[in-house]
């Protein structure tokens, strides 16, 4: 069987690459080891999203229904059934995964479940046969980094398959699943435990962000200790002079590349797959794309560059500066998009910045959720606004219109006029942009 | 006493066209007969927007929360509390207002609480005191048109007030409200019914929405009913054979201006106050701003009116065709923004529309709020985005999105290259772009 693409790994970088390549009409043959949707979908983005609605809408129950005038339940007899959560979230992740294969077939894309190989730049085997190809897309993903000092950790990959919550987990590693899981477990009543490896907590955020992150743990009473002050024995995880209790560990680490067995040998950079502008590798007709390139771990960033990869493929060069919005899906919410502060004073671009807290905002005290703040930063001249940063109940939706502003170029004074309907949490947009005007 | 501007009205046209008029260092009076804020903060926007959320928790407790994982409670036990979720929404009110005050106080804004009378062109009487002036600005906003039909109708300005709901309403009329108001007392269990007054039911939306707004009605079984279908007599409310039992009636007409009591002769359209392009009334000098105007009921509308004026008065000509976004606060939540099919058929514009569902949407799926959609309009050639329609649980933050693009004239490609995050909403946008490219 020949091929014009094979695609290795069926994660956001590949099951978009693979739908786009049936679409443009490239005979396409995707090969994944487990799931249709990768890491993503089966255990990263949509089960963890599933589960914090769940623990979201169990803290409001519990915390402030009655306030809204809900009554007839006894918030302290309130329960969450882990089990029932998962599985509604396994529901959501079927129904994802069956829309991703029902697409595959529609646009002629064959699906392999099967550990594959690469034995020559236009050869993958798999399921012990040979198929011929003209191009590779590696898109094998990545997973967090064993870590020695706590072997026994729970993986991500199987935390989802816990009959039970542990009542006292160490979070151990960083980024922002690590913001995620602590609050998962405190609104859930779980009493968690940050042990950071490393500094800042979640790295690429703006220290604005940060600053924000690490005072809200504190605030929330979520331990947050970092790994150079404890010390393992026999006895359990010392901290100080104290031991600390917990029941598990889960393995958040920041995350290294999944690497393919192949004949060919590939250029890696810093253990991840080197690939130039149109991400390919160091062997022509080898594409990498997604977390295993170590551009960035964003799913959506991962099905930017599969889309890019099988525009080039079709003689389509669309190699531009694109910008990645980090969302984090704490409680509030957390969004950044373009440059942060750091990035601006390095560039010598001169710049301002202004942030409006979402306080006085009609639709965030209706809603109950007025934690939080919009930021921009904008080059002084034209007021170009160069990046955005939100801490919002919705901000992982309200940084959507920063993308189409900052992919248009739009300046201050373009947010400052766009009327926005009253009242919405995205007025907060308007107010700040016409405070700088 | 005599000041640059006094504004007549401390709805959105005028409370922020003071805090402008005060910023840019004009001596300025507002005065109200009633509240700070107007109907939008008192008894519109604000407190409905409040209660609504207050509905749609208990809707959510009672018939999704078991789906997420959420137990110890009796779904059929639950119980609302109707004075506590108005005592939460008079608590954001207030809030709210003394931030206007504020606003006013810091940049220098006199405000009288008082029943104002144009006496001249720059003569204004309230409290037994003649103010003189350079400008007046007309803010004094609409009011449901009384129904001879059901002369006892409530009126909305009371609905806050009442000790408790009415188990059986009559909704009475037609537009946003009339749907936001049967769905409140549909989640809170009651039986709303709706009498129309006209047709369509919510003037101005697409027709694709309005089609949709009638399947949602008649799926979520609220009986709307014509006015030309009933009778009325002794016995009561006749529908064909059958009796209509209800034991209280809403009066959601759409609205009239409200109009102050002047010695000067202000020119009307249709029982608005007829004003230019710079929202100047027929006398010079004297502006009319918001509801009263009879351009929009929007409150941001008539915000960016009331801003555009003091602008217009300080010399800085922004005359400008502006996008007002309709949004309503049903379950889920609808917004549009910019024109309709019916408009573009009518302009001749060669366009197509594009619809995709939230169905297989992850972030949707996630928060158990996958009903919905996101449509575009576009013209054919360029394919620049000329309106857009959103049903989704968010639609109304999400239609800012769409404000930026087209405001800055985006096309489906521009949409389809911003790189949305996932999982969110939002992506969507990108998604029914990428679908039409």
């Amino acid at each position: 069987m020949s091929y014009d693409i094979i695609i290795i790994g069926s994660g956001p970088a590949g099951y978009v690459a693979a739908i786009r390549a049936g679409q443009t009409g490239l005979k396409t043959l995707i090969i994944d080891k487990k799931y249709v949707g990768g890491m993503c979908l089966n255990w990263g983005c949509i089960p963890t999203k599933s589960i914090l609605e769940s623990a979201k809408l169990f803290n409001r129950i519990k915390n402030s229904a009655a306030e809204f005038g809900i009554g007839g339940y006894n918030p302290a007899e309130l329960s969450f059934d882990w089990n029932q959560a998962v599985k509604r979230s396994k529901g959501i992740v079927q129904k994802l995964s069956r829309g991703i294969e029902y697409l595959w077939k529609k646009n002629g894309v064959e699906f392999l479940q099967a550990e594959a190989k690469i034995v020559s730049p236009h050869e993958v085997e798999a399921d012990n046969r040979i198929y011929t190809t003209k191009n590779i897309i590696i898109a094998t993903g990545s997973r967090p980094v064993k870590q020695s000092l706590f072997p026994e950790a729970i993986e991500l990959e199987d935390f989802f398959k816990l009959d039970r919550l542990p009542e006292k987990p160490i979070l151990y590693g960083r980024g922002a699943i690590i913001l995620e899981f602590a609050q998962l477990f405190s609104m859930l009543g779980k009493s968690p435990t940050i042990i950071s490896n490393g500094s800042p907590l979640i790295p690429k955020l703006d220290a604005h962000l940060e600053a924000y992150v690490v005072r809200k743990l504190k605030k929330d009473k979520i331990a947050v200790i970092s790994d150079a002050d404890i010390s393992i024995d026999k006895k359990g995880v010392h901290h100080g002079d104290s031991l600390l209790e917990y029941d598990a560990v889960i393995n958040c680490s920041l995350r290294e590349a999944v690497l393919i067995d192949s004949n060919v040998k590939i250029e890696l950079l810093d253990g991840y797959i080197k690939t130039d502008e149109h991400y390919q590798t160091s062997i022509q007709g080898i594409f990498a794309a997604g977390d295993v390139n170590g551009h960035s771990y964003l799913a959506h960033a991962a099905s930017a560059q599969g889309l890019s990869i099988i525009n080039f493929i079709n003689g389509i060069d669309d190699s531009t500066a694109v910008a990645y919005p980090i969302n984090i899906y704490s409680d509030p919410e957390i969004a950044q998009l373009g440059v942060t502060e750091t990035e601006l004073k390095e560039s010598g671009i001169e710049y301002q910045v202004k942030e409006m807290p979402l306080i006085a905002n009609g639709k965030a005290l209706a809603e109950g959720a007025s934690e939080g703040f919009i930021r921009l930063l904008f080059e002084s001249k034209y007021r170009q606004v160069l990046g955005v940063q939100i801490v919002a109940a919705n901000a992982t939706d309200l940084i959507s219109e920063a993308g189409i502003l900052l992919e248009l170029e739009g300046t201050v004074y373009d947010l400052a006029r766009t009327v926005h309907a009253h009242p919405t949490i995205a007025e907060v947009f308007m107010d700040v942009a016409k405070d700088i005007e």
